[in-house]
C-alpha cells in the first residue's frame, strides 16, 4: 500500500473552507484557517489547514504553503499555551490512513496535554457541539498576538 | 506548570551536533542534522534537528530556523517513504515533558507506520545499536533526492 495522493475537493475541510460546513474558528487569513477539532482529544485540540493548497499530506505540499502553515501552527500553538496553560503541547501530522489520517486535506493538529488527564483516542466518540467548543476557542483567540 | 524554556547546551542532541556523541546520520547540512532515533518506535523512526538554533521547543523557534527545519523534515519524510515504503508516516513534535519531550532541543520525529505492526512506546526499552540502525539509514539516504 502507498499513501493516498488523490485530492478530493469535496473533503470536509474543503467544505469548511468554502463555508459549506460549520466550524468553530480560531484564526482565519487569506491562506490559513485554524479551527477546533470536533473530536477533541483534549481541551483546546485544534487544527490548522491551508485554504488554497490541494496538498493531501505532508509529503506533497509545496514549500510556500508549508511555510505559511508552520508559521500559523506556531502562532496557534503559542495562543493555546498562553490561553489554556496546558502542561505540554503536541504538534501532530498524520500522512496516510494507516498513520491515522481521516481527512485527506493536509492538516496539523495542535494538541494540548494536561497533567493527570488522559488524551482521548484520535477521531473517536461523538463529535463535540459548537456550544461546548466556542468558549475554549474564545480563550485561544484572546491569546492570539 | 509551564513548558521548559531553559536551553541546556550540553543536551544530548547538542552533543551529537558537536560530534561529542555518536549518531547514525541520514542528512547533514550547515544548519540541519537528521539521524536515527536510538529508541525506534518503528523501522525508520528518525529525528530532524536544527544545529544552530537554541530553541527548546516548537513555541520558541524563530521563523527562519522553523522554515529550515520543516523543509528538511519534509525531505527526510519523502526519503523514508520512498526508501522504506511504509503504509503511513507521522510527523510528531512534543513540546514539554508532559507532552513526551525527553530532550530539550527542538526536534521533529518522522515516524513511519506499517500495516499490522504496532508502533512501540516513545523513548522506551533498550537503545538500538548503530549496527542495526545503519542499514535502515542507508535505505533512507539512498532515497534522498
Amino acid at each position: 500500500m502507498s499513501l493516498e495522493t488523490q485530492y478530493d475537493p469535496d473533503n470536509i475541510f474543503a467544505k469548511i473552507t468554502r463555508g459549506e460546513m460549520p466550524s468553530v474558528k480560531i484564526l482565519e487569513t487569506d491562506n490559513i484557517l485554524a479551527f477546533m477539532d470536533v473530536f477533541p482529544q483534549s481541551k483546546g485540540h485544534c487544527l490548522v489547514i491551508h485554504k488554497n493548497s490541494q496538498a493531501v499530506n505532508f509529503l506533497d505540499v509545496d514549500q510556500e504553503a508549508l511555510s505559511d502553515l508552520m508559521t500559523a501552527t506556531q502562532k496557534v500553538a503559542r495562543a493555546v499555551n498562553d490561553g489554556l496553560k496546558p502542561d505540554g503541547i503536541r504538534i501532530l501530522q498524520f500522512s496516510g490512513a494507516r498513520a491515522g489520517q481521516t481527512v485527506f486535506h493536509l492538516h496539523f493538529h495542535v494538541l494540548p496535554v494536561y497533567e493527570g488527564v488522559v488524551v482521548a483516542a484520535h477521531a473517536s466518540g461523538k463529535p463535540a457541539d459548537a456550544e461546548s467548543l466556542e468558549p475554549i476557542a474564545a480563550q485561544i483567540r484572546s491569546a492570539l498576538t
